[in-house]
């Protein structure tokens, strides 16, 4: 998996550590005065990002709110330099 | 896992069979003469029902848009009858 583009200060990529870790991310973004933060996953790592998305709204700020939810198709590098298909969420959070 | 609330005819509930049986749920109902087929899926068949909703709209109906996306929680009784929570999304495909 080769991604090299650079990340925007509010975006938070939920990968595979536990959801509290993300939430936490997203929590000190908006309380660092951010007023949108945006959790990006792919593959099965978009299961964990609707998770964050849902414990940071329902659990820590309930004034946070979805704004949008986008889906898309990147293609990465494969392990043998093959290209793969891998769908992708982009959860805009926003108070 | 009990959820006994009545489908409606154009609700796919994604769960674990190959995305394959879902894409071909979806575009027999577009071919029936739905302009609306709602994806569901709770938990890590999640990022099942994006890929699901992905290689609709990519590979087989390109006249198919993501109209929306909802994200929720969801109460389930768990094994030892105790409740559980669970993260649900809805992906609304519309021609």
């Amino acid at each position: 998996m080769t991604e090299k583009k650079p990340v925007a200060e509010n975006v938070v990529l939920v990968g595979k550590k536990p959801a509290m870790s993300y939430v936490l991310a997203c929590v000190t973004q908006f309380n660092d005065g951010k007023k949108e933060v945006v959790l990006r996953a792919r593959g099965r790592a978009i299961s964990h990002a609707v998770d964050v998305a849902e414990i940071v709204r329902n659990k820590f700020l309930s004034d946070v709110k979805v704004k949008d939810i986008k889906i898309s198709t990147e293609e990465i590098e494969g392990e043998n330099g093959e290209k793969v298909n891998v769908s992708a969420i982009e959860i805009v959070l926003a108070k």
